[in-house]
């Protein structure tokens, strides 16, 4: 390790608040509540493949460590400990400064502790590993729709690839809203309070990263189950005033990642609490179709016609 | 996710033997024993800074895993669990078969489940975060060395520095010593015995992966003392043999990372214990020096001449 290195490494030094020892040894100690399960989750991301080389540093702090929050709001899990490896090609120490204000912006915004690291020369490559606790059987899994369930979506998906959308020159977005995709973009709020008030109430949850219909398909394969999603109901409003391009926005809601809302499903009986969930966080809670004894996924359009996507989610079936 | 990404990640499953849920969803659950200290740490491996590109796909796959149980065994931690986070440039089926058969080996020696990953494009770059437990207080850590405390040194260290330097045609290294060496550097085996054997004995340790006077730097540090080496007492008479540049020896047996040998400090009076472990173990335990009060590192030769390598190792203080 060069002193530069062990330089850059001062700069992911932070107080931690529920650690018994952090940075600085072969591994960080923590402890469990006692009798909770614990979640792990870990998530590389590469520049040229999940970002550009150019992102602006704080943004992408942020975005490092909310990634793998969300993967924890998910899992109905509360985030508790993270570390962060990384490469980096040169020691550029306005850039590393920028970097960790937004990661530990982030940590500090959802009370997980940084606990390691490793800093080393490469290719610009973060991997964050996070770390959550839930008690015994609390967790939401993939695996639990049922024929009959209803299918909910948190937020406004579509928001963060509009924006890219946006940035990339193949749509033009107007204010306010291309303010509001662009924090979608850069700053996207992983639903922890939302995986833990569904704790008891989801029957399967994950955090749409892929797309939504691409993840979806991940439940329905889990649980051995179908699903009809009504294109009509999806919160599409907001896209539709900042974009005119119909057919555009209808791709960016279900297929664009980055936004990291929650997809999950809930017995009917469950519809009042998730509405009275809905206005309580407060967060935008839409049902947008149910579960299917039959295997297979359909999405009936505005026009009555039936698309069925495959399993490798939108871009796949577009005609 | 693309297909053939999917069919990547078919080959790092594997049946987990104490995990609550493994691969597949948003994150793993794992139950620690009741009361035990939860102990965690990541590494990162790059390709052109950390392996050649080209190195044998089944050894970096044993490595990428023991070089992070190897944390474990330094805090005296039985090492239970490990994500691996990977980009790779493309998809080699072989290589990536390979990779697995070499990290699931190594998985299985040491009782570790692989409980998750991410699996992404970009240049060739490995990140396994490892999770071990340890009774409360017996986290063997870098700060409890005390002055008159013994330094101890396991195994054979310089080996895998040699192999790499025979590699490199820097030396010419003489079968059979040629393939311990290259055993070391491919294969290190992590002393995770060794460091649970130590608990209640060591009053530091960690393990040598950047060199053994960098390393032992790290633990005066944080214990604020000093320590004197003995040169002449070094387990060196093998690589002696093995190659006749007794400089070069000397820069792998000091400088020399990539063995993963504990290094260690414990009060005289454990002198017997340790001598005793090594016989059961059975593993070469040598006492090469002692921690002094003052500050600083001194390291006296066999001609009597006394080096003091600063902080930065060894490199730092050739003349």
């Amino acid at each position: 390790m060069s002193p530069e290195f062990d330089l850059i490494r001062r700069y992911f030094q932070f107080p931690t608040r529920h650690t018994e020892l952090g940075v600085g040894d072969d591994g960080a100690l923590i402890r469990s509540i006692p009798g909770n399960e614990t979640v792990v989750s870990t998530d590389m991301l590469v520049a040229g493949t999940h970002f550009f080389a150019d992102t602006n540093a704080e943004g992408l702090g942020w975005k490092t460590l909310a990634v793998n929050i969300s993967d924890m709001a998910a899992m109905g899990a509360q985030p508790r400990w993270a570390v962060l490896a990384m490469a980096i090609p040169d020691i550029d120490e306005r850039w590393i400064a920028d970097f960790a204000r937004g990661l530990f912006a982030c940590a500090e915004a959802f009370g997980v502790d940084l606990i390691g690291g490793d800093t080393t020369r490469g290719p610009l490559t973060l991997c964050v590993t996070i770390i959550g606790e839930v008690p015994p059987g609390c967790a939401l899994l993939r695996d639990g729709a049922r024929s009959g369930d209803d299918v909910w979506i948190s937020g406004h998906p579509g928001r963060a690839a509009l924006g890219l959308a946006h940035l990339k020159g193949e749509a033009t977005v107007r204010e306010p809203w291309l303010e509001k995709c662009l924090a979608a973009l850069y700053r996207p709020q992983p639903r922890v309070a939302l995986g833990l008030a569904l704790r008891g109430v989801a029957s399967s949850a994950l955090d749409v990263s892929d797309g939504m219909l691409g993840d979806l398909q991940h439940i329905l394969e889990r649980s051995q189950v179908g699903a009809e999603v009504d294109a009509t109901l999806l919160p599409r409003a907001d896209l539709d005033a900042a974009c005119h391009d119909a057919s555009l926005v209808e791709r960016c809601m279900f297929a664009g990642g980055d936004d990291y809302e929650l997809l999950f499903t809930a017995p009917v009986g469950k519809r009042d609490v998730v509405e009275a969930l809905a206005a309580t966080l407060p967060l935008a809670l839409t049902r947008i179709g149910h579960i299917t004894e039959n295997a297979g996924l359909s999405v009936i359009r505005a026009d009555g016609t039936v698309f069925r996507p495959d399993r490798l989610g939108y871009d796949h079936f577009q005609t």
